[in-house]
């Protein structure tokens, strides 16, 4: 498959937030749990604030939570290649769960490995604020919307 | 990996459901969305009544959805093997998004296709009310306590 | 994705062999180790009769034979189905080895859970000659040339 | 699942090459087609040579080749850090195909991102001679065998 030439980010994080905000309002927006703390040439990070839904007894972000999380994380940094388009979809995901994370937010860095025309994949790794050991690895891809 | 004697179910859907109640109190109990409908040798099938936090606009399930879904049917699975231990947490899971799912209930079918001394695996398929196209399918790995 | 109307097999097993053998001379042919059993509508049972460059020591089959016999008993099954076109490719596959094989010939069921305009995904359960325990279990996409 | 202390490799890269080459004995030693070309802590990369039988029609290294090639890269930074001991076995690999590689070397960049008493994570890249563009990504668990 071709590689789409571009490699700049083509979306400001302000049309981002809002952009998510209208598209998933349970999890962007003022007062929800997700914020976009950085986008940059096919990266990007995704920051959780776990609330009451998000947390197993004990107080560690339960794993579908996680899952959902590396799953925007890549959908954001293909964002930031394709622009705001609503019709890209995941097509596949594998995480492995490395560690319990500590309790407080969990931090997602999405890198896209492939960008094709047709699927794009992207590399996440999950981890705690300011710790190097990752909590869970994920790789998901994204089945891309034709484009003219 | 030598496999665990049993094929029988340990533990009966009531004390399953007392279990899950306490354990994931946001998705299984009165009013929660969560329910075991079936539980059998190695098999179990879990069914999910999605309510405004499991939907995207347009009312189909959101992939974190389903993935906790299938998650917890290889869980129901598994307990109904080794009894009702909570310490078996899962380490891998892979999933395949197949088709956007109507409206309405999801079910999930899990299988374990192992049940080793320090891992568990299971095949889940996902499926709306009386259909047989499956939206998704998804293979977990969990480790599993020490029994003595 | 819309799915691709026919489940009839539009191949029939001489043809697909004789595909097969011009495609992977190594793998298929007369006195090759693989075999096509089976082709039915979207299903296929390829088998591996394991020579020396397919056995680790002690003679058991290896992770890299299963892998390829894995993903080629999944190719089978989508040729089935779209015909003797060369250029369907894996972009995904995952596997969990399960226990270690008995010597012998394994062999590998494939079955198209997806067939759509881009993407197909085929689940795969590899186990020795005359028994139900399975040795490993695949999970493949096959990205889907564009047909007229 | 606590991790194991050390982080220093403590085989050589002689060592380690010589328990290759009498274990793979068709993958690893003299006229063989991989080698380890580097050892650090919790990272391993190993070259493939490929030979006729590693090729697909028009030269490019198939994908079960490409699957071996991760499978061992991982096995690799592992037996740096446990030592060797033959019992390690993949329970679980994913691999995403992203670019038909170029003819020539392919290289896996191994690096354990979890090294637990039960389990071993490994993420790998492979990629050609010089090239930054990966051809593949992998992740693989190896299952570890209890030490005294």
């Amino acid at each position: 498959m071709s590689e789409r030439a571009g490699k700049q980010t083509i979306v400001s994080m302000a049309e981002l937030e809002t952009f998510l905000a209208n598209e998933f309002p349970q999890a962007f927006g003022p007062g929800r749990p997700h914020t976009v703390v950085a986008l940059g040439p096919r990266t990007a990070t995704v920051r959780l604030d776990a609330g009451e839904d998000h947390l197993r007894p004990g107080g560690t972000v339960s794993g579908p939570s996680m899952m959902g999380l590396a799953d925007v994380a890549v959908y954001v940094a293909l964002l930031g290649q394709i622009g705001l388009v609503p019709l890209a979809v995941t097509t596949n995901l594998s995480i492995n769960f490395l560690r319990k994370p500590a309790p407080g937010p969990l931090f997602a860095d999405a890198r896209l490995i492939k960008l094709g025309k047709r699927l794009a994949v992207g590399d996440v790794g999950l981890r705690g604020e300011g710790d190097g050991d990752l909590v869970a690895h994920c790789v998901a891809t994204y089945s891309v919307p034709d484009r003219r």
